[in-house]
């Protein structure tokens, strides 16, 4: 954190500019490097390990600095996520399937819950009965701050979606779509929709059943640094399907994105600089001919992992994809409830990591004997 | 250039701050990756020509953006010559025995001159008298600016030792080094060796014969840029050993150095950043392993080959050296005059480039064909 304190770091514009993933990896070249000359480790080899934006950085930095770290571990790294390199419709695909293959009457009844909510807005005190409805402790000022809530917590749910119970942003249950799921459905038959809805997402926001009302425009923590990188350089398209999801239609729209930037932050966004630092869209051809050890590592529950590489490149660029995982599942501390796959997948790992260290540890050998 | 002027770019170390190695590169893929999108040609392969910084440019840029400029000629471009990767009397005994490889008699008029200067600069009016007969425009402060004036004249001399005229920073007879030793040695017996050191300078500031009088402190167009450079990230420790050199001992003194960094721009340097940004010390697992597609070609006359890479390290990273080149020659353009192992230079490289782009089309076809 430059400048001594955050509050100083994310004064401005001028300031925050130093946010950006080049510099971070910068800044983990010379830490790295400062650490083993510190610690008379200069010819131990090094492993990046990182998990969503960090898996980027791991496997970006594998890429620029090979001469750093000799392999990346990219855990849940949406690296392909940018510009139309996969499909704009897939996140939100991803997330809408998570629920659909707990319940289909789930699926169907928040794809219903948005046309219901924007009628009851647009309805005198509208507004007032839709906050009463999801116990909100202001005011509501549109239904779309509304949606936005809402749209939130199912994509979190999506990225969270972990086999036992956490606390990632707040304190969630095991399988926790499937639990916001039973909340929809096993409300009596004829229960009003926006009331199912509001029990579904209770699971998410009040697990604990300690809050007596909810903000909607509550800023999740720390995600203000990210706002601004995705506001520069990590601009992420995404658009909603009508048929495949579950999220009300919506095209993207780089127009209004970028105005919403000028206006938050007073810059433009950049789209196309990371493919032009990092490369994606021939990612195949450049990972495989200049990438060399990096572990993609996926749960196909997570939303990210649409925008990440889910299959092997090369010998030494390989994709683990686990069907039932979510959001860099793998990097999570191991648990004696961990399932048979994961155990299966973390040890796939460290059996590639301790490959790349005996290659690396072989070709000193050589060069010493030369 | 940003801030619209050189002279608002060149204001401070904060404006200064965006003149990086780094930075140049970033600016060349937004300019590379903007051209082929403007002109529909981003199927075409890109090869990077560059000499001098510009060589360290194409290489460091093969390494980094592997993704967007398929090789490299890196043209005298010392990209080892920083921290202690080369010893650091290479350079100025390479520009020593440009001079030794001429004449002996040069060489030793040369290295005997230094304590002639310093001797003569410490009499009463010693200055003046120094000044007068290296018929300077006005006062000497003292005989270190003499010393630096010479010793620039020398590695110039050497850098820029050309089988035929130039005009580099002023004109030059062809084999400039011959002529301004001819000088030094033809003067009549007991001539005066300061008068024979002027003689030499002579050829070289003065081949024109129509300067009246010189200034030593004059800086040469186009260096101050370079000096920010030396002094942020572009530190290439040199020091002079007492028997091989025609200069005076000197040892390399980090401190003084740094110091004068503070003073002049009031920043420090950053002496191991370029090899933490791009390698080096481990240079040849590291081109070897990761560059591929670049030629690193040198001619010996030039004291930058000694900080560059002179063997071959891969199929694809080669280097092409030429016993008689100076700096890039190989990059100035073609003319009647070329001897037989320039010519063969350049050809190896066309051939050596043909054939990255023969790779380049030969691999797109296997891939369209899938």
């Amino acid at each position: 954190m430059p400048y001594g304190s955050k509050d100083e770091a994310y004064k401005n514009a001028s300031t925050l500019a130093h946010l950006t993933a080049g510099q971070a990896l910068a800044g983990y070249a010379l830490l790295i490097t400062d650490l083993k000359r510190n610690l008379s480790a200069e010819a131990s080899p090094v492993i990046l390990f990182g998990g969503s934006y960090g898996g980027m950085l791991a496997a970006w930095m594998r890429l620029k600095y090979p001469h750093i770290a000799i392999g990346a571990l990219a855990s849940s790294a949406p690296v392909l996520q940018f510009e139309d390199i996969v499909p704009l419709e897939t996140y939100y695909n991803i997330v809408s399937n998570d629920f659909r293959r707990e319940s289909t009457s789930c699926f169907d009844t928040i794809k219903k819950s948005w046309d219901v909510i924007s009628s009851v807005g647009r309805k005198v005190n509208g507004l007032d009965h839709l906050a009463k409805t999801f116990r909100l402790c202001g005011k509501l000022r549109s239904s779309d701050d509304l949606y936005n809530w809402l749209e939130s917590a199912y994509s979190y749910l999506a990225m969270v979606d972990y086999p036992y119970p956490v606390e990632y942003e707040m304190p969630l249950p095991a399988h926790p779509i499937k639990e916001v799921c039973k909340a929809i459905d096993d409300s009596a038959d004829g229960t009003y929709v926006l009331d199912r809805i509001f029990k579904g997402v209770s699971v998410y926001y009040n697990y604990t059943g300690k809050a007596d009302c909810f903000e909607v425009d509550e800023d999740l923590d720390g995600m203000d640094g990210w706002d601004w990188q995705a506001c520069t350089e990590m601009v992420m398209p995404m658009s909603s399907d009508k048929n495949s999801s579950m999220f009300p239609e919506r095209a993207y729209n780089y127009t209004s994105y970028a105005e919403e930037c000028l206006n938050k932050f007073d810059v433009m966004p950049r789209p196309t600089w990371i493919t032009t630092e990092f490369g994606g869209h021939d990612y195949k051809s450049v990972l495989g001919t200049f990438g060399s050890n990096i572990i993609f590592s996926n749960g196909l529950l997570d939303p990210w992992s649409g925008g990440s590489v889910l299959e092997n490149i090369s010998d030494s660029v390989v994709a683990l994809v686990t069907e039932k995982g979510a959001h860099h599942l793998d990097l999570r501390g191991a648990t004696t409830d961990d399932l048979d796959w994961l155990v299966a997948q973390r040890a796939s790992e460290v059996k590639l990591i301790k490959g790349w260290i005996d290659d690396y540890y072989m070709a000193k050998k050589a060069v010493f004997k030369m």
